[in-house]
């Protein structure tokens, strides 16, 4: 880890715009650090491509990454996180962190009876890695993932409320409620902003109020730990600078952005590159 | 054209697997013709990106084309065909077909009172192209175009009936329903699938039996009477070799094709590369 200093940044690697909610978390989090985004809106969604292909495509973001000289690496992307964390630490050389292991440990600690629930997109639930990092944090809970492919267009398309995405999302649970899970891992960026309907449509179907669990607050708190652990954090006292890098920039995409940032994304440093 | 020969295929460029349903047609209408069909689906779909992002895409997928020798190319996305048409013909030397003009003719020659509805990806429809195709093909008409981006995500994820994809259309069809058109355009290869909830959504809605318009037939008609304008048909009278390359096979997307194409994909001669 030559050449890394404590002022430095820290990289947060998305496939597109859903890691805005983790960015989010860690600008709260850690407000003195320098953050800087990369969303692969370009080719934008992941989650439905194979291994192979994602591998591909992470290693063109950490080409991007390389020339930033960050110190350390989030990956806030769940298929990313799923597929290629080992391969982009080992080559930017820097700690890095994935979404799904903070997910998957506040799962646990919110779960009673260790019947975790997971909905997530479909190479996330391909990869085992849910399933794989719920039993390394507790090996007797049970692991219920569902694939929800179509919550990611709902909320690009703006239908958070309504008929049909209510009807989509008891589509999507029913299985999880027959499971009798008794805690809910948002396992995608996208899906927080459907919380509230997911919030009343488990309960509808179970019967009682079920916790759900969004990764980014919990990343934002190991990656501290981490930065922490390794003293790689910031001496400064001023608010860090935030800069975001798109390689694509649709119409409509900036309030998609700041619906997820939760402030307007044109206040940040914002750049386009082709990819 | 020097070095276009009779024998040399004909190329179906699309974003994804949607433009199988255009390879459909082309097998039926000119069934001696050899046929090189290349779906970028490691990068699909195209429809919600930036006009400049997909003459980049476009390039790539023209550069691989180039090595098969094509006479004749068919640009079966119709996002592609809003933007790239040109540059691909241009790009390739060779006579080249969209699915926008065919589509926006078939249109206007299904409506009695021209007031022709369209519904289509996003980019297709910022484009502009289905509004100056028809304009073009009837100057009086009028054209109601309708951004639907969610029917893609349901086609693919097989919510083809049901109440969540019904909703959906019944949503997007109100306004072109309010307009009061006699004739309906699918502006996506996709939209087919949904075409007989499309069909009965309509019909529900308006009172009345409105044609729909699927423009694959159309640019199947036009490719032929191209190919023998140009003098560029083939002579043999054996069936026609077809060969699929794809950038990206993930999980259940043989099924998407198989569903796309009307018979098993496996039958075909498929290939993937990296782009």
């Amino acid at each position: 880890m030559s050449g890394i200093r404590n002022e430095s940044p820290i990289a947060v690697l998305d496939s597109g715009l859903g890691g805005l909610t983790v960015l989010r978390a860690l600008m709260a989090r850690l407000p003195h650090e320098d953050i800087v985004y990369l969303g692969d809106t370009a080719r934008t969604p992941y989650g439905t491509r194979t291994r192979q292909t994602i591998l591909n495509y992470a290693h063109a973001c950490a080409s991007v990454l390389r020339s930033h000289r960050i110190k350390s690496l989030v990956v806030a992307c769940h298929a990313m996180s799923a597929v290629a964390l080992e391969a982009l630490s080992a080559e930017l050389f820097v700690p890095a962190l994935g979404v799904i292991g903070p997910s998957a440990r506040a799962g646990v600690a919110a779960s009673s009876g260790r019947r975790i629930g997971v909905i997530a997109q479909p190479s996330t639930v391909r990869s085992g890695a849910y399933q794989s990092e719920i039993a390394a944090a507790a090996p007797q809970a049970h692991a219920f993932v569902q694939a929800t492919p179509l919550l990611v267009p709902l909320v690009e398309e703006g239908w958070v409320e309504g008929d049909v995405p209510r009807l989509a999302v008891r589509k999507y649970l029913s299985g999880l409620v027959a499971q009798q899970i008794d805690a809910l891992v948002l396992g995608c960026n996208h899906y927080p902003v459907l919380e509230p309907l997911i919030r009343s449509e488990l309960a509808a179907a179970s019967g009682r109020e079920i916790p759900i669990v969004e990764g980014a607050r919990a990343l934002a708190d190991e990656l501290a730990a981490l930065i922490e652990d390794k003293r790689l954090a910031t001496q400064r006292t001023e608010p860090g600078q935030r800069h975001v890098i798109l390689t694509d920039v649709p119409e409509g995409s900036a309030e998609t952005a700041s619906r997820l940032l939760g402030e307007d994304i044109s206040r940040l440093h914002l750049t386009t590159i082709d990819l």
